[in-house]
Order: structure tokens, then C-alpha cells, then sequence
């Protein structure tokens, strides 16, 4: 099995809700640096799972619908209770759909799954993956 | 499949026994770096594999069984031969068993399994990973 | 001369005010993970330039007052533009005030000077460093 | 399941054929960060699922087969598109004929399989899994 | 005193003369993750040191004239023995001209002096510190 | 003003003399990441500081008289209270003594000053710096 992981970050404020998230219920916000990971078992006639440039662009352009934005303001996410494993979920099903579409080409098609990690700090992060 | 890590560290003295180990026989110590993960299929009505502060107290409690001691002088550990492969799956277990015996939350009882690496140096870590 | 670092980190939502800002002019987030440092030119009679132990709760201390918040509201900050460079000075200054007043040990009163650095990516970060 | 990972490093210049490449169709180059990985259901008589230190060995080997060349113009890579997905599979496979002619121990018998992970940059990263 | 870092990357190869340089006197590769720091004593109108986002586009613009390139074969370099440290010093000069002309801004230009390291591998970098 | 820095690592036991040590009064271990920079204002013939295989040779061999041991147990170190401050400066004593002898060769005689930094953890390092 190969994979191809390419790395970006969003910047965004949220608020949690549930007693279990203590201070985290006040609105604060987070950088989650984020891993996309393309997993395939075979490479395509370029000797690759996805390009590096457009895995990069288009995992440039979900996270660009979330950061430098108040999630609790966002329509989007609205009734989302947007924890860090809530948010890889939302930028996995994303590329996902990018994928299936052909937007990061027909190679891709092969794609047999993608794992997203958001790191929250340098002690906490969360992974949602998935098949495609 | 979701997942969730959780970051600490414990430093121990210890030696190993077998002559692969060369100089590593003589009583040395080490930080290892530890980061626990827990997997599960499905989020949790706060929408969360396990409560992140949670995680983190239960880990830093497992470790603070080990930090700060002679590993040979262990009675808990005696005729352990405490390779980093060996202490990853102590840590583990006994991990495993307070998220069994319900100490992280009703929640986290979904979690389906955890992998614990400790990182020994900047160029070698190991990993223990189990189902619950 | 010596010097001494713990890492932390603190999880705000803020505004930056500005044209040259750009999208981060709307209400968003940052994960601040800040290592602070201190210097001196001598160890103290433990061979110590600062107790880790004091230093790791004093840092923590300081970023409490800041982390789970909107600086937007913060009375401390108001009218501060609070940038990764002014939020650095700001923990900086904090933490001076701890150290000389004694909080730290009397050991502590020989460091000559600190510094804060805040990254909020892994492509970006910013510093303060000052005298005591 | 354990696993042990031990990192080393390769710099090498190559160029890639294929227009996805864009300007890395012209000689260029890569550090590549090497992280090779053995998992093993058990561990063996010394308590390891391989020798950290017999593992480091052969990967620096395997390693210098290919550091500090033009791989344009290395006989044995001959008609391959030098991909970062298709180095980490060169890696793995010359690894894995080590493990299977035993020079790795009679230990590393066991290794169920090894995942070759090579970094070429702080935002991408590819790897190849096999079983042994 | 204040500064700002922002991280970009470039890919290249060369080789280097010297005998000291061994197996590197061939025709190799590197990938260099570069930091390049940013030094003020004090804040602007918008109380930064320089704009990230600027900064980030210019160090990349300056990376751009480098990467994906054979250094061997590099008009503005021939006679130069591009090490690590070299390369280094080119990166601060050429950033160094754009501050002075002030393409970072007006702002920038209070910018007292830049820092520049290239991470070569995960053990080993360089950098070259010049005022403005 | 040039600097290259090389990493490597080292793992010991030791305990800590002093009531501020708390648990870390007892016997236990470390893991020390140690980063050596050598700093020049000019560069040599090669157009190197010094010449990085060399430089990670002389720190290896100075690592290897302390790694895998007690440190308590060492006569080098009696009497001494062996902090990670207190450790950083015996490394860079040693690795000064070795370039003012001429053992990293000619060029690196005008090495200026030297910084050595042990990390103990992911959340604490410490450093000693000092002049040729």
C-alpha cells in the first residue's frame, strides 16, 4: 500500500458544547495543523498516488472554507459541535468529494482512502479516516 | 474511524539483559516521549472519542507509576526485560484497563482500541497498539 | 551563559486590526504553542539557572490568564492590537514581573533575561526577548 | 501488534518525466528523511521486535546505495520515475531481501512487515507498506 | 528585541568541491527547509515586525529563483561552492536587497536584521545572521 | 555572523542532589537530544564553519563517554550535580578542548564560539554557550 501526505493549517475561532469541555465552552480558537493523507495500492502511469501540487491545492482550498472564521458563525457547521475529530471528519468528507469528482485528476480516481489529523497543540490531535 | 492522541513523557533509569543490547546492558535511562492513542468507530454525544482532558490525566497518571524510578528496582516490573516495545505495552494495558473499568467516562467505554508509542531519541521510537 | 526552556501552550480567539491583515481581520483563532526561556550567566547553588518545575508553573500560570478566551474581550488588552509579537511581549512581561518579584525562587533572581516565543503554525512564529 | 522505527536520511538529485511535475521535471534535488518501520504480532527471546541497533545498520546500507548520486544516472533505477512513492518501495523491498536472508538476526524472522516513510520536505511525505 | 520567522522549502541539486566533502563531491541533492527570521527593536503601526504575509511571499519569491534547479549550473552561482552556509548567506542577501527597496512594506524597513537557516536533514543546518 | 549545528543524542541514569528535584532526587534516566553549534564570522577555504561530517564525529565521540552510563557512578563527574544546564557545559568544555587541539582540523580553529543544547523532553532544554 502507498500513501501520499501533504500539510497545511487553518486558523479559526469555535466554541464547545458539553460540561466535559470545561473552559474550552467559552469562545477561544485553535491552529490545527493538518495532514492529509492519500492512500492508494498502486501508482498511476506518473509513478504516483496523487500529485503532490494538486493534493496541496485542493486540501489549500477546503481548509480555505474554514479558516480566518468564527465556526459558531459559519451556516455550514450550523448544530456541528466542533470538536477536533468533528472538523478532520469535515475536511476529510470534503476532499473527498474533490476526489470523486476528478478535480485532483483522473489518477486519483484510484485513491482507495484518505486519513485527515488536525494537531491542535504540540501535546493533542485527533484523525478521521475513511475509504473512498 | 476516529482517533485521538494525547502527548507526555517519563524519564527512567533502567538496563537491559542480552548481549544485543551491547553498551544498553549497563544501567542508563531514557525520556520517552509517549503518545497514546484511542480509536473508535464512532463519536460520542459530545461528539468526541474520549474527553481530551480526560486522556490526558489518565496517561500522565499510568506514567507516573514509571517517572522518576530505577526500572530494575521495579518490583511490578521483576524479570520485565524493559525494552521500549516491552514499556509501550505496559503502558498500554494498563491504560486498557482503566478505560475497561470506566475511569475515563461512559463515553470512552466505545473506544475500540489504543496504540502507545514511546519515542527514545530523535531516531528510534516503538509501539504497542491492542483492542479493547 | 546558560539558558533554560519549557514549552506550554495557550488556545485563543482574537481580531487583528488592520488592512495589511487581511482575512485575519475577522474574528478567528490561534493555537499560541510558547516556549519560554531564561538566561543567566551563572547557576544558582543547585546548578540550575530556574527550577523546570517552577519554571513549567509559572509559564502555565501566565498563559492561564490568556488561553480559553476571546482577546477581543479582554479588558487587560483593550485597545491592544494583539498580534503573535505583542501577545509574545506580553507573556514576556508577565513573567518578568513573577521572577522578580520572587515567585520563582531566589535562585531565580539572577536570570538575566527571557524570552517568549509564540509559534502559530508550523510555518510561522514570532519572539520577545528582554532583559530583567 | 509492536513496531520499531528508526529514521536516517538520504540527499540525492534526480528529475522527474511526466508534465504533472511541472518544474521538477528538471535536475533538482531532495533530502529525504527516512523513517523505516517493522511490525511483529510478538516479540522474540530478547524482548525486541527487531534490534534497533541491526535495523539502524541495514537501513544506513541500504541508504548508501542511494545517498549522495544523481539517480538519473544510477544503473540499477533505470527506467524508473524516481517518485517519492517509488523510492520509499525501493527502500522497502531492498530492506525486506535483508530481513528474508537473515541479516537482520533470526529475531527479525518474525517481522509480519516493515512501511517505509521518506519526507521530503516539512509539507509532504509519502510511504510504501509490505508485508514480509 | 522583537522577531518574526516564517518557514518556506527548496529542492536542488549540486555538488560541492573539497575534499573534505567526500561522497558529496558528487552530483547530489538536497531539500532545504528554510527559516528566515526577521529582527526589530521595535513594533510597527500595525504592531508587527514585518507582515507574515508578506514575508512569507517574498522569502518564497527569493526560494524561487533557487528550487527545482541544478545549483552546478546556475549562472548567478558559478565559482560559488554552495555548502549549507553559502547558501545561506545568498538567501539573506537577496532578502536583504527586497527589504532595503522596500517591497516588504515601509514598515519593514526598521527591520534591524535577518536570520537565515537551511535544515538540510533532520541532523544537520546552518544559518547566517547579517544586520540591515 | 555563520553557524552550523549537528544533532545526536545520548541516554544516561543519574539522580539529582537538592529538595527542588522533588521525585527527580531519585535515581532515574535521561534521554539528551544534543545540538552543538559551531559559529564563525567568516567561512573557511571549503566555504564551511567546519566541515559537518567532522563536527558529528567529535560530538559523537564526547556523547560517547557519557551515553549509556550512571552517571553517578562516573568519577569525571564527582561532585557534580549533573542538571541538564551543568551536562551542557561539560559537553561544550569537551568539544572545545578537541577544536582548540586542532582535532576538527585547521579550518575549524577559527570557530568563534560554541552552543550546546540537551532536550530532555518535548517540553524542556537546556543550553550553555561560550566563546573559543
Amino acid at each position: 500500500m502507498f500513501s501520499v501526505t501533504v500539510r497545511d493549517s487553518m486558523m479559526v475561532a469555535h466554541s464547545l458544547r458539553g460540561e466535559v469541555f470545561g473552559p474550552a465552552q467559552q469562545l477561544h480558537g485553535a491552529t490545527y495543523v493538518v495532514d492529509a493523507t492519500f492512500r492508494s495500492a498502486s501508482l498511476d502511469a506518473d509513478n504516483v498516488v496523487v500529485d503532490i501540487g494538486q493534493a496541496t491545492e485542493h486540501l489549500h482550498a477546503v481548509l480555505g472554507e474554514l479558516t480566518y472564521r468564527n465556526l459558531d458563525d459559519d451556516p455550514a457547521l450550523e448544530g456541528v459541535n466542533t470538536t477536533t475529530e468533528a472538523l478532520a471528519k469535515v475536511v476529510a468528507d470534503a476532499l473527498a468529494a474533490r476526489i470523486r469528482s476528478g478535480q485532483l485528476g483522473e489518477g486519483a480516481r484510484d485513491v482507495a482512502g484518505i486519513t485527515i489529523t488536525l494537531r491542535e497543540s504540540h501535546v493533542a490531535w485527533a484523525s478521521y479516516e475513511r475509504d473512498l
